[in-house]
């Protein structure tokens, strides 16, 4: 065993290392925040263009030519692929939520 | 009724309008896969750290910071903070997955 000092050095030394990894997360997290605020803005657009002209608020076709985009992305930049198709339809199943209520909101049928 | 060629006419303004806004949609969601692609790269760091340290691979008072922080950047930015919180905590899980496999992998106890 290490005296009880440097085993409080390693602890500092660890816990300063976490803190720094720590403020990247923070910043890459604000940054996908606004990112997810702007896409919205577009899936709104898309929600009322639906809406209007008694389109489905959902797009098979259109969604898994995504997935296949953001895996093929995801594995570019070794990110599991498999987490982004969940990370996808978890985010496309927000999307489709919104249509409904503009298509609710504009009265046609969804 | 508009006879059928100025129907034609209004599918087709409102298709290219729908194309238009998806390739916005498409550019965004390649920034959001690498920005998570990015995230986890870091997350990893924070996970292995753990593990080396036997530090408990979930955190609920630097998620509950977190939450906090990112509802108001939410807010900011005209995302709905509920979406915020429930996005974050999708996130959080595959990370504490991934923490949890790296102390497996390091022999320590979770």
């Amino acid at each position: 065993m290490a005296p009880n000092e440097s085993v409080n050095d390693d602890v500092q030394a660890t816990l300063e290392q976490l803190h720094g990894i720590r403020r990247s997360i923070d910043n890459i997290d604000a940054a996908l925040v606004h990112l997810l605020a702007e896409r919205f803005k577009f899936t709104q657009q898309v929600g009322t263009l639906k809406a209007l002209h008694g389109l489905p608020p959902a797009d098979p076709e259109r969604e898994k030519q995504q997935i296949q985009r953001l895996r093929a992305l995801a594995e570019e930049s070794h990110l599991d692929p498999e987490f982004a198709e969940k990370w996808f339809n978890f985010v496309v199943a927000e999307v489709i939520h919104h249509h409904l209520a503009a298509a609710a909101a504009t009265g046609q049928e969804s």
